[in-house]
């Protein structure tokens, strides 16, 4: 059984940073940092930013074993004063952010860290982890929904990815507009809802389609989905209302011009009297596949690789970056880096989105001091996109669990319908609304 | 703290079809299910086989728990009957396969499972999904390794992608030649070497570059990697050298123009009697931006994004189907679905790689009848490329553990220099071999 807390998913540099700081007194300093991304994929208007209620998760049980801080301490990669120093690491900070399902656009801080540098700089890998790939995966989620229009996405990708990846997939997808997903796991853990339907094997393990599809009835009844492209489709189709009858739940098509076979399968199930039996495809599908069969008689869809893979940006490029830290007076100081291609806005933020006839204008990204953000007033009618995930290391319950999920799925519709039509083109353009910084 | 098996890391419909199959007897039939894919991913000359030792370690711990149990069935996945006979659940059956490390190509048979077809359906998805994604890393890993030439390559991507796909891809990058990772899961459950130098944060958090570089070499001593362009490279490496003295290990450089740069702190670095400080790079580097740095003075390369991403090919689109199966009268048959553009090749196979002049010259996958391919006699000197993993439930232990991934990073290199040289080309082309499929 696995049996890991996520202490040690962590780059080795955050915890020699961690024992050298210790050290020189810096590890005590307390400390702002700030998750962004300085660019969406080539092309796409918006992401959909996911994974804040696995963090939460991920925190509760981010503590060292014994073994942990035997293997650390055996390696060398800390010092023994570090080693008693985790042996009782809690995460006391805060973390603000933005909500699960929320739109997000380049330099948005969609997350924000607040504690000392030593226990911030332990997360930061793991914190990037979550949100890069569960961001990813929500952002392609989101546009194949909007391409899919009334017809619910299903998530059948979790072959294609890592199979822990797959669990969180599932999760992203939903929060990025999906219904629900083939992932047992990803049910079990989250309270997704779970779907599926047979695969080829199943018709070949039996000495003739016609069994296979009287033995999946049997046991799943007449409201299953049968799967017709084992052989001839027409012949399968047939054979598929002999066995069910015209109650027959659905079909399954799985290869070849899904849009001309979808038509044809439909003409054949309505002649035979089977007008409410569904027709799900399924065959690599993206949002671009999807927007095709936009006319065409399908009743869902099943997306495997391009969905777990992010439709071609299976990461975001989130980066976890110091804004400002305490001096050695006390005061806290903006800091930057000046790296080339790679600088980075001094000072912690604020973010608001602002509108005009009910769509969204801009993202307002505010740094500066903190007394300076304390004494900033927004617009009326802007909307503050950061929300109060942790208080000196307590989790707000609101954010983790079934419902948490719920709640971001149906929040994500609505965010992106206050976002200019544009942001649901599948045509590459810039993103939808600018961001505009102001420094304080 | 986790604690999950990897039996429910399975799309729904395993379950279900396992449970219609119980019920007509179909479950237990002998059958041979073989994983392959049907292309590799555009231009690309080769693949490299990973994941197989994970595969074994995750059928060890696939087994249901008493909540999984409960969630099957209050979930309605499967009969009262289905979860009775999943108690005992343990795979009887065999596995043979490509060794990690190895080449493989399209239609290359790199997994073949046997048993029963209940108990060979409930592994489809995990399997895949470790082969899948370990694959595609050790794939992308190799053409980084090849165009990094003698210099070491080492994993620090574990930030943009799942935190668990990161551990996994630390275990793949190194099947796939890299030496070593920055991710400390990775490294206690693998025995890899991990690696790691210090963040811009560090730099950020102190008063001055200076005391940042002085409490990094007083926790970590001289030989440690310093990071040279959190403000201005040219300073800080004259710091750096002051800090340490010529004795420093190493520098890393995060941005710009890596070439130039690496040559301008080579030249400083030298000038100032430094002439053993090593230069690492980093920034958003792959296979190509590898290869344009071979004449640049750099010592190493730590990659990121593009290694656990695949570098452009997240995953492998590996199949896993059924290829034979028990008749009603006890004999195997083979068996192929039909499905456009997704036909598969009946019977079990084997694979041989024929040499000439040393050099790979095909790749022979022979299908056929078990009494055919018994029969069977490869030509002098052509390489089995099916290794034996689980005989009848008892997994061969050579295949898993620390061991088994040095002996699969030293294959993979003898291996890559018995094909053609054109292998490691980074242009576009197809694969490098041919794959020949005979049906006795």
């Amino acid at each position: 059984m696995l049996d890991y807390s996520p202490a040690l998913m962590t780059d080795m540099y955050e915890y020699t940073m961690l024992d050298a700081a210790l050290r020189d007194g810096t590890a005590d300093r307390r400390c702002v940092f700030e998750v962004y991304t300085r660019h969406l994929p080539e092309g796409r208007r918006y992401g959909v930013a996911a994974g804040a209620g696995r963090i939460l998760e991920a925190l509760r049980d981010f503590h060292l074993s014994d073994e942990d801080l035997r293997f650390l301490a055996d390696r060398k990669v800390v010092s023994p004063q570090t080693v008693k120093w985790l042996e009782h690491y809690r995460f006391s900070g805060s973390i603000k952010g933005y909500r699960e399902g929320e739109m997000f656009f380049p330099n948005s801080p969609i997350l924000q860290v607040e504690g000392t540098f030593g226990e911030c700089t332990l997360l930061e890998t793991l914190i990037l982890s979550i949100l890069n790939y569960d961001s990813a995966v929500a952002s392609a989620a989101s546009r194949m929904v909007s391409a899919a229009k009334d017809r619910p996405c299903m998530d059948m990708g979790g072959r294609r990815t890592n199979e822990w990846a797959a669990v969180a997939a599932a999760r992203a997808a939903v929060v990025g507009g999906f219904q629900g997903t083939a992932n047992l796991l990803a049910a079990q853990l989250y309270g997704l809802k779970a779907i599926g339907t047979a695969a080829h094997c199943f018709t070949l393990v039996h000495d003739s389609e016609r069994q296979a599809f009287e033995s999946q009835i049997a046991a799943l009844g007449r409201n299953t989905t049968l799967l017709v492209d084992t052989y001839n489709i027409e012949e399968a189709v047939r054979t598929a209302v002999e066995v069910a009858g015209p109650q027959l739940g659905g079909v399954r098509i799985d290869s070849g011009d899904l849009a001309s076979l979808a038509q044809r399968v439909r003409n054949q199930l309505d002649a035979l009297g089977a007008t409410g039996t569904k027709i799900t495809v399924t065959n690599d599908l993206d949002e671009y596949a999807i927007a095709a069969l936009q006319t065409a008689p399908v009743d869902s869809y099943g997306v495997g690789t391009m969905l777990v893979t992010g439709s071609g940006a299976p990461t975001c490029a989130m980066v976890y970056k110091l804004t400002e830290r305490e001096g050695a007076d006390g005061t806290m100081v903006p800091v930057m880096k000046k790296s080339k291609d790679k600088a980075t806005v001094p000072g912690r933020k604020l973010a608001f989105r602002s509108y005009e006839y009910n769509l969204a204008d801009a993202e307002h990204v505010i740094s500066g001091s903190e007394e300076a953000l304390a004494a900033y007033r927004p617009q009326e009618g802007w909307k503050d996109l950061l929300v109060e995930y942790v208080d000196h290391g307590q989790a707000d319950p609101q954010w983790t669990g079934h419902e948490a999920i719920a709640r971001a799925h149906a929040y994500r519709a609505q965010a992106l319908a206050e976002l200019p039509i544009t942001a649901q083109s599948l045509m590459k353009g810039d993103p939808v609304i600018p961001t505009e910084t102001e420094v304080l």
